[in-house]
């Protein structure tokens, strides 16, 4: 299975088709690099573009749908719903199979030199890969958007990392970042109860004292008179999975309520998954290229 | 990732290093097809092959090995320790990745077919292949070994499922069959006590009335000073890890003694994992297909 780098960038174009093609068509041009998706929304005039592969052809499908958008897409013309500062607004890269965090920053600073160089586009680390707190959420980056762009790239703590000291009129300013992976995780309860939904999801959270890389929300699923503890895992490797589902669990017994279950929602590391045959069946020393799957194209 | 077919094709030689290079090479030589192994002993004069791939091609490298093994090697000048009957011994069939048990059960009969008619040798479908429950077990239909083998295939129940019904001089006769992936599941617990190991193993194994696709053992680890149940989990789809890890340990429970480990011995399937995961947290509507890794060669 080898190594698998994960990129999911967003562009400023959701209404034009051939636009939108041209940009996913350098995607699906790369050998070793498999698109999964995109998905375009008109009113946020955007497009979300989600491919795998080999990590350096990870780039290259990287660069060259950014070097498309920077020639298709008018920044100065650019209208939507959603907070934007570049036509390749931002490209996240994600280590999936067998490579580390440091290893997708490492790539996403060599991806960053290269847009600021040869497209002449100032690029901002964020994330894992950025180069002071400041600059790890992307919304502080964006924050005045395309269009304070020009004045905030002159503050000495808004300099790119990467890339010209000033716009690029056309293209604008993109981040470029490694993160983890997210897994959308819910977990059920057997009450229609919301305020013990709310009361669980306050308990495991990171903002309010729970677990560092889980966010969670108490909400109802009217269709079947349950309610649910709704989490986005932003990094299983620090916070696994069977640890939250544990300790809601846990919470929720205080309350007289059982899990019923729970929902993986779209794509999901196989890792993630792992961990926790490994933590329930207390595996000792399991090694992931045990895995036949992981062997086949190593 | 796509389907994945596993081959672990048995040669009758283990000594002579160029003859068992050449029978490697027809693996190596197939596309799409991955060695994963291949091991000789001396003693028994027979190498064991492992390889995964695309289930047609896997087909097409199977064949190949098994006619260079009839043309290299002769059976009536085959000596060692272990029970034989052809040139290629046996060669089970193994649904990995995306395939039911019927289909390898399938592509058994097509690869024991073409080896029948385009080699002309004898070959017996075992396992869940088998075309009686008497020839089931690989065993039986060894019997004799190759030595035995020009009378037997003359007996009416003894006929071949395919190839002609007398003995080929040279490669002998050849089983074909499907089988599910073998797991090595150990579970370890905290006693020197050997009698509750085998207590526990004669609970949870099927010949003795427990889970019915399982084997079990009560042994010794000594350096460790503790016992262990030690498993062969021969249909994870039907006998899953997980069901007989809790019973083993509430089995343990009732002597007082705690499960502190399990241990996966060698290479296992990513969904016998997958699925003690959806055990464990109650996952509700899991598709494979969202595991990331088995969307990057589909």
């Amino acid at each position: 299975m080898a190594r698998i780098l994960q990129c999911v960038p967003n562009f400023s174009e959701g209404r034009n088709k051939e636009v939108i093609e041209a940009i996913v068509d350098e995607v699906r041009k790369v050998d070793e690099v498999k698109l999964l998706d995109y998905s375009s929304d008109k009113d946020h005039n955007r497009t979300v573009v989600t491919f795998i592969g080999e990590p350096e052809r990870v780039l290259e499908a990287a660069f060259n749908a950014c070097k498309k958008a920077s020639e298709l897409i008018d920044m100065t013309k650019h209208i939507g719903e959603h907070p934007r500062m570049g036509a390749t607004d931002v490209i996240p890269l994600i280590p999936i199979s067998d490579i580390t965090e440091e290893y997708a920053i490492e790539m996403s600073k060599k991806l960053g030199k290269r847009i600021g160089e040869e497209l002449n586009i100032p690029v901002y680390l964020y994330e894992k890969s950025a180069s002071a707190p400041h600059r790890e959420n992307l919304a502080k980056i964006r924050k005045g958007q395309y269009e304070g762009m020009a004045e905030k790239l002159k503050e000495e703590e808004w300099a790119p990392d990467f890339g010209p000291n000033e716009l690029n009129i056309k293209a604008g300013v993109t981040a470029v970042g490694a993160r983890m992976p997210l897994v959308a995780f819910n977990v059920n309860l057997d009450t229609d109860d919301l305020s013990i939904a709310k009361k669980i999801s306050k308990a495991v959270r990171g903002s309010s004292g729970g677990f560092a890389y889980c966010k969670a929300l108490g909400i109802e699923i009217k269709e079947r008179n349950i309610v649910q503890v709704s989490m986005n895992m932003v990094d299983y490797t620090k916070t696994p999975l069977y640890r939250v589902f544990d300790m809601i669990e846990r919470e929720a017994n205080r309350y007289g309520v059982n899990v019923i279950g729970s929902e993986i929602i779209g794509l999901v590391p196989m890792n993630a998954l792992i961990d926790c045959t490994n933590y329930y069946l207390k595996v000792e020393d399991f090694d992931e290229s045990q895995i036949l799957e992981k062997r086949i194209f190593e």
